[in-house]
């Protein structure tokens, strides 16, 4: 159903730009499988290239939040965007990094009690307390 | 700029039910500021009893998530759901349990490059690889 | 804040294409206010002539939904897309129809928990059941 | 393609906790058909009890609206926030509560419409008239 | 999956109201294809010949902007409203109008970069420049 | 109202890593003013250093859109997203770059005529052509 070709393992073996960060892709995440979304992004080459450059930047390199952590803001943002795949992928990425059912269903409570007091705040129109911002 | 007239602290304390809730909220936060949300919801009392259940279920009481990412999952959601003030609110709740702008900065870069790749799935319209879902 | 001018009525009386507008809205209406929406909106006008034209045929004239309850589907969908001019707007039509406080915290009600169900259904990718669709 | 398990009736009933929701769901309903949401829910015990519990309150216990003008925002909601399962959900609960082709065809006008306005407004950043806010 | 009925050619043809649009589509499009968004859209007459009267206003008839610039922009905002079925049918009408892939390439990183930088403005809740305004 | 400092030219001045960004903004774009988007993102020097290195690529760079296109492109997204400070922002940067009324008013009817149409294909829940898809 995809706009766009996904590109098959031998496809990439003969492109060589493509192939260099297939190669990274892999070697990042210790693992053979490369998912659908970069199969993609590989119609673009420089699109492709700034994207997982992105994502290895944020994502994978260490910081200051745990990778699990990252993965849980990562399903809250796909959810209320509405992007099945994302929310796929980066649930199946959050159990990979050790998500269990409890923290899991502690994300699913917050994200939709959150999804609740927004429209609350937005039909309601509050005006921000003084208390919040910084002067 | 509300929809609806924020109640005073002199107009909650002669309505019992609403003073109830307040004071609850009160106690619960372990301080004397109640911000705009609840002096909007005061008009209609029920709501405002099962939000601040709500919220006090999902939110205060003790779980397996940090309250700290609790926050940083309600500003993310907040966000994409553009509600100013629940943004507003909740980037001040996350400070006052001791967010980091090293953390902030990251969960910029987790919100922001999450908001980039839904949109690039949601317009190639990627099939969700096998692999990704639960049988 | 606006990005265009908001005509004043002395620049709509000057043309006549506006001015036409301008006119039919504050006879239908009964009413010699004409908000920002339609100020903005006549430096476009042709979308002007095909906006008021949709929006006279959808939300004045005789249907089968009550006035009223247009009106809160009005305030569903622009709570929803996050737009403060629109909520507002409708929020202060509804009030004019005889929205009455209960049922305006039944709506406020509803547009939350629809809120909260869509992000809980849409986290958990959740299929539709056969039993829903149109065959 | 669900990112968890469905729940089926053998394992609802030997679960003492979510059966007693399951239970109450089929009473209230007056119907033995327990739709994907709950066998979706059942995962997360507390969150399917609040969930059901607020859901119960706010479109089953009577109020001051109809029980098909709720489904017909809960349908406008769904729709904005692009959730595909709460869109035939509450389309089909629409129509067991009586909606006709008629009222139908004007939901849809109304939320077409309102999503149309929502973005010229967004667009456009119209100022809120000082007549449609409370003081 | 569709929560209405597609008509068939056979049932459009006994409809005189709705086959005076099908023929208008067709002649105007100068092809016999007649997509599913109104065949779908044939079950409510008057927002069928609303709909497809705004839509060759806007899109088919000559204006200051390219016919493959509309489509560009049309893509845009359906992916952002996370839209499956118009993203597949502008993405197509697109390249049938000579979307090349690089031109393609380029509109999936403005849109992916634009919902990258919404989200940190939204995030950040960054005071409008006044330079920007109209006064 | 924003949820960081704004950095003013003399905070920016002693800060080299920030300093060599708006150094480059300010070249780049032959302009001494900086806009606050930048002066938010101060605060997160990486995030500053990665957003302007993309927006640089994606924006500025000679492509195959023409720069005036990119800008009506952005300004679409910015106004699905409910972003206020980007939606000015673009608009601004469209007129500087020879936006015409003419074109606004054409890119407004193209962005509401596909919220319109998004929101009746989402409520429809209408199935894909396979006309539509890249086999």
């Amino acid at each position: 159903m995809a706009t766009v070709k996904l590109w098959t393992d031998e496809e990439v073996s003969v492109n060589p730009r493509v192939k260099a960060i297939f190669d990274d892709i892999r070697a990042t995440r210790k693992s053979d499988f490369v998912n659908n979304f970069w199969r993609a992004l590989a119609n673009q080459p420089q699109l492709l290239e700034r994207t997982w450059s992105s994502v290895k930047q944020v994502m994978v390199e260490p910081g200051v939040l745990d990778p699990l952590v990252k993965e849980l803001i990562y399903i809250a943002v796909s959810t209320i965007n509405s992007c099945s795949y994302c929310t796929h992928s980066h649930t199946a990425a959050a159990r990979s990094k050790g998500m269990t059912e409890e923290q899991y269903a502690e994300l699913l409570a917050i994200v939709g009690m959150a999804a609740e007091t927004n429209a609350l705040a937005n039909a309601l129109q509050i005006p921000v307390d003084p208390e919040f911002t910084v002067e």
